[in-house]
């Protein structure tokens, strides 16, 4: 898979290393290419819900935030990116060592990106799709960003 | 508002209690309901995006939660639910002392329950929506869940 | 219910009337507030399904004109109105003497609007919810519109 | 692309000819594969919105059928198929001389089932991604169709 230009790049893993959410699950990402980037959450029990899988909150919480940077990773430098709404089905239960949450760019506009949404559950050398969604973000002017 | 019966209210605060996800966010149930559930998440940095707002992660997973025991209350009792699918729109910055989430059943069917999502930002006197989704949901024949 | 003023009434129709669909279909507007259009859709064979129901397609349909009229209402006069996207639920089986689309805006933004839809079958005196959703639209520069 | 079995074809063409709205868009089937099925509308005036373009509510009505019939074609012949819900992303103004329809089934459960929706706008050569979506489908006893 291509690989987003370094300076891209940085700017993804800097605006990531900000979200307080990412670092409390415990989600660090896998993979920044132009337009895709992938998200990895290790199974804990803090991510999960009743009956011992991942909650549908932090499997979304993958999803939206590997959509949102997919996103920016086609935009201005001098621009922020937000989460318009989004819709995911959970096809399966979320069982496995971890997850990946795949976003991708489907349609790139001046004001508005959709984004495909995908999150497999890996067990070994087996990966089920286990939730399947799709988000709308807008590009803003940029806005400071909190100190990590 | 009106409360659930007291069975009710037990059997969802007991599954609420198995939710790694939502402890570990330091969610909890305000209201239950018939039909109704309310869930509250104090701000703090663990649950944060990149601007300092709420994530949209977090903002969801109370969402989702609050519509799946809403769904729940409505339930045989020897039932389980999980999420289908939800959609949500991120309508404003989630910026405030708490966030409220406001799960409320529009149709409930033998199978399939649709519930309306709502959540508000408070801050002081101000309640402010900045989430509306709408979610599916599924009822099944209850299946173990974990320890607490 | 309030009425919408007299100009804002008038731009609506005027657009709904070039709407090639609608009249296919059948569907009038019905009432045209400040942030809230509903819409009339009769029942004939021309806009059934395999059961001989109302096509979840005509469902939708009046469903997004609602709520993009309905947003309409409340934008610059020298403005138009696109769906972004919308998502649905098909609450029960649409069957009745005509569907009555309400569409009533949630949240108005300068750029995003998103609209609450709602879809009730009407059958002597009862009227029940047959379908429910949520609606995002951008408001743009005008374009010019067909001639009807 | 693989074609679906014969008495697959055919029950899928029976149901999609007891649809009045479909003939009434002036849509047909242009392919049935297992679990993908494509739907061609072609342009006139009675399926435009106020710019002259294909009106939401008929790309939405042949993406919703595409994958109502895709369901179909992996269910049990006695069985019929509903809509639950679906989401759909309008990406592009849908103009051209005719819309192709994409439904593609992503996943295969034994009540529910999840599909992919996608339209594309053909201009002599050129196929546009014009939308796209994803879909809920419940699987249900088999009840009567009504007569052609």
């Amino acid at each position: 898979m291509d690989e987003a230009a370094a300076e891209v790049q940085e700017r993804v893993r800097a605006s990531f290393e900000r979200q307080g959410l990412m670092e409390h699950l415990g989600a660090r990402i896998s993979h920044i290419g132009p337009g895709r980037v992938h998200i990895v959450l290790p199974s804990r029990p803090e991510v999960t819900q009743q009956h011992g899988h991942f909650h549908a909150g932090a499997t979304s919480a993958i999803a939206d935030s590997a959509g949102g940077y997919a996103a920016f990773t086609l935009f201005r430098e001098d621009s922020s990116v937000l989460t318009v709404e989004y819709k995911i089905n959970l096809l399966a239960p979320a069982e496995g060592d971890h997850l990946e949450a795949v976003g991708t760019v489907l349609k790139s506009g001046r004001t508005l990106t959709v984004c495909r949404l995908e999150v497999f559950a890996l067990q070994g050398a087996t990966r089920t799709l286990v939730a399947a969604g799709q988000q709308t973000l807008i590009q803003i002017e940029a806005r400071p960003e909190r100190r990590a």
